[in-house]
């Protein structure tokens, strides 16, 4: 086989064997088959997509190019949770106390933020003293025992997957559903968990911009999970403003603390409660109805705020911050930026408080960059609210006085105040099995 | 500037600037753009092609990449031929002599063989101690007082574009037009002459398979030609077959010397005038039947001939065979292939005579390979032909004795012979200005 006959029966709108699928994933990975070629290859799909059994193939492809975690060991119905990324995205911890609360086993690994999109491993190293690095075995032990574990990725897991998209980003090519879906399917079946929520967002400060495009991506992934027996449930929901009001690693923490307890903003509460029950629906067969009721219980009678409790101090972090929220640090600087105007917000740019936020340290922009887990802002005034001039839009948090006007410039320039009344962003537009 | 930006607005379907065009181009010349980029932005104009302007700063930002020839010291109208590439295809070692007697100045750099197609420097070293590489000076004094040069390509011309097909010949990005246009003009206009005719194949033993493919190259090869102030003619001829009987070095020059003579087969002399009348009526700017008397003139009265002398005699080559072509060296083993049936020849496979006689030892597999110039074979039946069962079809020439088999299978094969009769074929199927 050679890959130039590849590149050229994609490049002719052919479709690939599974085998020659393998023969470039396996080859790309260990170095066998140059850069070059795999560009080549990889504007190719850009241009023609892959069928279904293409992307199917693709994605087990990858995923068995290097560990596929062993999970059978865990009793029950282990249901992975992931998010296409957006900012202020705090659902995960919160959805998996609750859904481990419910009876759903919760075996997580995690990603780190990288540009305006957050991670939960950096979210959950404000606990001090937290391990997220435990070896496989404790892993599936602290499952078994409380339910539940989110750490960092551990293991090799579909390194083709890590390989051909630093490939794409430099490449132009990462704008392919199919290769989206199968980079994100690859690692999740690495994972190995029985069933998949995927959690996509749309929106401005999503990738996918429009609900039909979400859409076609969450088709693409159901059926790869179909193709490889895995059942997979994709709600679609709005990332046209940030998830709450909390962005940044600590600020955002303590608002997942605050769903729990049943005090956090109302917009986060709802789209993870939806998520959660959807874990929950399939994890447990049971219908949907029955799942919300389960989850909903979990929060008033404050078990999923005890779960979260319970696996951090499990995981070895500092748990006294659930007596009492104050404890968290704080940032040196905090500014509130005041509306200029009166009227009604028609819309915050998100990617725009994610930038704001990653300079204020809320993030990184280089792999090696430092995070500042005080850092942050928070968006008091969001899509549709009425305000009046000199009303506080949003608080900036930071060490760094530098940072405060640049932050403030862009953040006053992410909002969008208009005379009209502004109808309420829907929340979840679809969800697709 | 950035090379993913330039990338994705080619893949976006957006025309490049002439500055993005310098930039990708010297970049990737100098080793500053990696691989992987350039061969990511060639599968994206492949797909969405290129426009006119583009096309035009392509072919000028590659012939810039490297040394211009200055023939501004040569008197008169210099015109440059060249061929897409043909099996058989001796035109320029007939067509430059009768050109540069009809006073246009022939100050021409030819290649080598590779792979099926052959290469005029291979041939005129058929021509004992002939030097092909003088130095620029000598060059252009030549011409100046013979009318003639053809030597091997001097300087570092457009390299960009030597470093661009290599990478397009492994990445499934070759068969685009305006990348196959604006590497064949930059090298041309990089090479310095005034004026140039093109001789765009046609047919199974060419790169461009259809009439309609080709005239749409030719098309972007006269638009570029406009774009940069040279007069382009371009002839779209026959490869459907092999041009004329001989294939391989020594048989080439050998027939090449019996067109001027008057004696050479039909097809190649009516091809070559052609060529030559084209050149010459837009090197000295008279009508075409005038240059067409001209060129016809230069055969006859045997000034043709003698001027191929004159240059080879110039450029250090043994000139005995002009006396007696029996003087050429010959191979050991020449074998007649005969007719399996009557009937008539409805095709001769080009690429698989090219094939054979590369095999036979007349070409290079390898940039590094040696070549046997005593080697080829000559085609005696060719399309429309009728013939008997047991006539010679073909006759292979050869020093390695072990080749003949194989060579014979696949000339056999070549062969397609029918009972119906076969309309002759047609030689020039237009003339794109």
């Amino acid at each position: 086989m050679r890959m130039i006959d590849i590149i050229e029966k994609k490049r002719d709108n052919k479709e690939l064997t599974k085998e020659e699928i393998k023969f470039f994933v396996n080859g790309y990975t260990k170095g066998e088959i140059p850069d070059y070629q795999m560009s080549a290859l990889l504007m190719a799909i850009y241009f023609n997509g892959m069928t279904n059994d293409e992307t199917v193939n693709l994605t087990m492809s990858m995923a068995h190019s290097g560990d596929i975690l062993d999970l059978s060991r865990i009793n029950g119905c282990k249901v992975d949770k992931h998010s296409t990324g957006g900012v202020g995205d705090k659902t995960t911890l919160i959805v998996a106390p609750i859904a481990a609360c419910c009876g759903v086993k919760i075996a997580k690994m995690s990603g780190r933020a990288l540009g305006f999109s957050g991670g939960t491993i950096d979210k959950l190293e404000s606990f001090d003293g937290i391990n997220l690095r435990p070896d496989v075995e404790d892993f599936i032990k602290q499952v078994n025992d409380i339910g539940i574990a989110v750490i960092a990725q551990t293991g090799d897991l579909a390194p083709a997957d890590k390989k051909i998209y630093a490939l794409r980003d430099i490449t132009g090519t990462v704008a392919n559903k199919s290769l989206i879906a199968s980079s994100i399917m690859s690692k999740k079946i690495a994972a190995g968990c029985d069933k998949i929520v995927l959690d996509v967002k749309v929106g401005s400060g999503a990738f996918m911009r429009t609900i039909d495009e979400a859409r076609e991506l969450a088709k693409i992934m159901s059926d790869i999970g179909k193709g490889v027996g895995r059942e997979v449930v994709c709600l679609l929901t709005n990332m046209d403003e940030p998830l709450g009001i909390n962005v940044g690693n600590i600020l955002e923490v303590k608002e997942a603390m605050e769903v729990l307890k049943g005090i956090g903003p109302s917009d986060i509460t709802e789209v993870s409660i939806q998520l959660a029950a959807n874990i929950v629906s399939i994890g447990l067969s049971i219908p949907y109805d029955e799942a919300i009721d389960k989850v909903e219980k979990t929060i008033e009678d404050g078990s999923a705020y005890e779960k979260l409790r319970e696996m951090v101090s499990r995981e070895g972090g500092e748990t006294k911050y659930f007596d009492d929220l104050n404890l968290f640090n704080e940032a040196k600087y905090k500014v509130n930026i005041l509306a200029p105007k009166s009227g009604y917000i028609k819309s915050v740019a998100t990617n725009e408080i994610g930038r704001a936020s990653m300079i204020l340290g809320a993030g990184r922009e280089t792999k090696e960059d430092e995070i500042d887990f005080t850092a942050g802002c928070q968006i008091f005034k969001k899509t549709s609210q009425q305000v009046n001039e000199g009303d506080v839009l949003c608080c900036i948090h930071t060490n760094n006085e530098e940072k405060i006007k640049v932050a403030t410039d862009i953040i006053l320039n992410a909002y969008d105040i208009c005379d009209e009344l502004i109808d309420k962003p829907v929340l979840i537009y679809d969800i697709v099995r």
